[in-house]
C-alpha cells in the first residue's frame, strides 16, 4: 500500500516552518508496512485543497491531510475535503458536548467559533481527539482512505497512535519492516560515516538513514522482508556489526535522549546531581528536568550568570575568578566543587565559558567553554573551543556535559 | 508570482529527514515578490517526478526541483524533465571539462558515471555551480519557468543566490507584498480569532496568517498591490484595527521572541531579574539568557527543584512549605521574594508547579501553576491551571511569567 500526506497551513509555506508531522507519520505507516511516497505542503486555499485531495486520492490508498481543523475561517481541510468527494458536512452535536466539556474543565466557555470543529464528513468516523478541540476524520470507499487530523503534534500523535493504527494493522500488506535505532554522542558525523559507511553500505536489504543533531547522532537501520521476523534478523545482524565498531560511544537503543539515558543510570546507582551553569544559563538544568521523575537523582541547579552569583551564590574564592577570570579551567573546576558540597550531591557539574557573539578575549575567544565535574573521585575539567553561533555553542556545551556525566555514572562513581 | 518546490529524494519521504532547502528557497523568492504556493516531496521515481513536473508547471509561474542531479543511477531529475517537457537531453562537453578539472584539483580522477551529469534540458540555461559537480538548469518557456538545482545545501545556496537571483530580479512582478508582522502573548487562538477574524476577514488585499505556539501568537498581514507603497498602506492600515482591537497583549512588531522584548525593557528601565524556578526546571533561566547581552539585566537563576533547595539555598521558610506545600500560593511568595533578596535584584520571579505526569493531588492537580512576582511594589501571586503534557505545562509556565514580567516592565516597575 503506497500513502500520501498533505500538510495544511499557510505557516508551512514561511521561510521559519517546516513540517514536521509527517515525520511521525511516515514512521507509524512505515511500521504497518505502507510506503510514503509524496509529502506535499499547500495554504489554506480551498480551491487548491480540494484538487489536491483529488489527484492525491488518484494515485495512492491513502490520503492523510495534517491540520486546517481548527475553528478560524482560514482552517479549510473540512471544506475542502468535502468539495472534493462531493459530500456534504454533517454537523454532530455530540461533538460540541465534547468540546464544551473541554473548556469547562479548564473553568472557560466555549466560543461560537468551535461550532466549525463540529462538522464532520458524510460517511466518515469520527476520531476521538482527547487532546484538543479538533476531532480527526477517517473517510473510506473505492478510491482508498483519506483521514484528516489535527495539527499540533501534540494532537496529531496520540490520535493517529490510538485510533489509526489499530485500523491499519487489520489491513494487509506484501512487505514487513523491521528499524533497528541506536543514539551516539561525542563523535562527528564525518568521523561516525567513515567507521561505519563500509559495513552498512554492503548491506543490501537495510535502508541505513543518518540523523545528526548537535553532539548527538541517531542511527536507523530499516530492513524490509517478507516477514516480521525475516526483517528483524537482517537488521539485527548489522546492527551487531555497528555496535562492534562504536562500543561506548552508543548510549541507547530507544528514543530517548542522552539525558534520560544519564537520568536513569543516577537513579539506579542511587546517585544524585547538582549542577551549576554560566555560559548555558539553565539549559542543562532544563534537559535534566524535563524527563519526569528527575526529582529522584536531581538535587538543583545555579544559574550563576554573573560573578556575583559565583562568589555570592556559590561560594567560590573571588581570588580563583580574579586570578584566572569567570572562564577557566580553575573557576570551573571551583563552581563544580562549590555546587557539589552545596547541595550534598554526588556529582557536581559546572559549565563556564564564552557564548557569545560578545565577550571573547585573545585567550578565551567566543566557544572556549570549560566543564567541571565534580564526584568522590575528585574534579575533572574538560576544555573545548566550539565553532558556531550562541545557540549552538550552549546546545554543545550542554550535550558535552552530558556526555561527561554519562561516563562517571557508568562506572557508578 | 506563484512558485512551487519539488524536492527529490527518498531519503527525503524516510521519518528521520525534512526538507530544509525550501525554507531558504522561501525566503530568498519572497524577496523578489514571489509567493511560494506549494511544496512537494517526492521519492526517486521517474514517471512519479514528470507526472508532477507537468502538474506544477499548469497551476504555477515557477517550478524549482531541488535534488536528483547527481552522477547515480537513481538520480533521474534530468530525465524527468525531458519527459515532462517532451525535449531531449543534450551532451555538454564543457561540462564535463568542469567536473574533470574539479576532481584533478583535488588529487582524483572523474569518475565514467559523473558523465551523466554533462546532460542538459534542450533549450536550457546551464547553471554554474562552484561548490560542486552538478550544473544547475534554468528553462524557460510560454508555460513559466523550470529550474533544476542541485540537492546539497551548500552547493543549492550559493548557485540559487548567485545566480537564479539576479534573473528573478530582472523579471518583473506585476506585485509588490509589503508584510506587518506583530506578536501577541495571553490570549488564546481562539479568542483572538473570534477578536479579529472579523477585521481581518473584512480586507481581501491582504492574506492574514495566524501562526500560534503555547501562549504566544505570531500574527502577519501580507498585503499584495501594484506599488510597494500601496502595498504597505494597505497592511499598515488593517495593523492599525488589530492593534486597536488588541492593545498591549502585542508585544512586539519585529521577529523576537518574548524574552528579548522583556531583556530590552529591564536593560532601559536601569533594572535587574533574579529567577527561582521548581517546575520549569531552569526552562525560563534558559530562555533569557539564549538572549545575547542578557547579563546586563540578569542576576542569575535558581533550580529549586527540591523542597531541600527551596530552604536550604533560597532561605524559604519550611514552615511555609510545611503549612501550605510546595505547590502553593505562599511557597512561590516567599521563593519569589527570597530570590529578590538574595540576588539584590529589581525583580524576582518564582515558579512553582505540578508538571505531571505524576505529582498531582486532588488539590493541586497535574498543571497547577503558581507564578510569584516579587518587586518593589511588594509580591503580586498569579495561579493557573494548565492543561497538556510535562512539556506544555512547563513551557506555558514559563511564557506567562514573561508575560506577567512585561507587564512589571512596562510600569517600570
Amino acid at each position: 500500500m503506497t500513502a500520501e500526506i498533505i500538510a495544511v497551513g499557510s505557516e508551512l509555506l514561511t521561510p521559519q516552518r517546516v513540517d514536521t508531522n509527517s515525520l511521525f507519520l511516515t514512521r507509524k505507516l512505515n511500521e504497518c508496512g505502507i510506503e510514503v511516497v509524496r509529502k506535499t505542503i499547500i495554504g489554506d486555499d480551498r480551491q487548491r485543497l480540494a484538487r489536491e485531495i483529488l489527484r492525491a486520492r488518484e494515485s495512492s490508498d491513502v490520503v492523510i491531510m495534517t491540520g486546517g481543523l481548527g475553528p478560524t475561517l482560514d482552517d479549510l481541510s473540512r471544506d475542502a475535503a468535502a468539495d472534493a468527494l462531493g459530500l456534504k458536512l454533517v454537523f454532530h452535536q455530540q461533538i460540541v458536548d465534547w468540546i464544551e466539556e473541554r473548556f469547562r474543565r479548564r473553568g472557560r466557555k466555549m466560543a461560537d467559533v468551535n461550532r466549525r470543529q463540529a462538522y464532520i464528513l458524510e460517511g466518515a468516523e469520527i476520531i476521538r481527539n482527547a487532546q484538543g478541540t479538533a476531532p480527526g476524520q477517517w473517510f473510506e470507499d473505492d478510491a482508498g482512505i483519506l483521514i484528516l487530523l489535527p495539527g499540533p503534534p501534540r494532537e496529531l500523535e496520540p490520535v493517529f497512535a490510538e485510533e489509526c493504527m489499530p485500523r491499519f494493522e487489520k489491513i494487509e500488506s506484501p512487505y514487513q519492516y523491521y528499524t533497528v535505532s541506536m543514539r551516539v554522542t561525542g563523535v562527528s558525523e564525518s568521523d561516525l560515516d567513515q567507521r561505519i559507511g563500509p559495513i552498512y553500505s554492503a548491506e543490501q536489504r537495510v535502508a541505513t538513514t543518518i540523523l545528526s543533531a548537535p553532539g548527538d547522532i541517531q542511527i536507523h537501520l530499516r530492513a524490509k522482508a517478507a516477514t516480521q521476523a525475516e526483517a528483524r534478523t537482517i537488521a539485527e545482524e548489522l546492527a551487531v556489526l555497528i555496535e562492534a565498531e562504536l562500543g561506548q560511544q552508543i548510549y541507547t537503543h530507544k528514543d530517548e535522549p542522552l539525558e534520560e539515558v544519564v537520568g536513569r543510570l543516577f537513579h539506579e546507582h542511587g546517585m544524585t546531581l547538582a549542577v551549576a551553569e554560566s555560559c548555558t544559563g539553565g539549559l542543562l538544568a532544563e534537559r535534566i528536568t524535563a524527563i519526569a521523575g528527575a526529582s529522584r537523582y536531581f538535587a538543583g541547579g545555579f544559574v550563576s550568570y554573573t560573578e556575583d552569583a559565583k562568589i555570592g551564590w556559590l561560594g567560590v574564592d573571588p581570588s580563583t575568578i580574579d586570578g584566572h577570570g569567570a572562564v577557566s579551567r580553575e573557576t570551573a573546576a571551583a563552581m563544580a566543587r562549590a555546587v557539589r558540597d552545596k547541595a550534598k550531591a554526588s556529582v557536581g557539574a559546572a559549565i563556564t565559558g564564552v557564548a557569545g557573539p560578545g565577550g571573547g578575549t585573545e585567550t578565551t575567544p567566543v566557544g572556549t567553554v570549560f566543564i567541571g565535574i565534580a564526584s568522590e573521585g575528585g574534579v575533572d575539567v574538560e576544555e573545548r573551543q566550539f565553532g558556531g553561533e550562541r545557540e549552538l555553542i550552549r546546545s554543545l556545551a550542554a550535550q558535552k556535559t552530558l556526555e561527561l556525566l554519562l561516563r562517571i555514572v557508568r562506572q557508578g562513581r
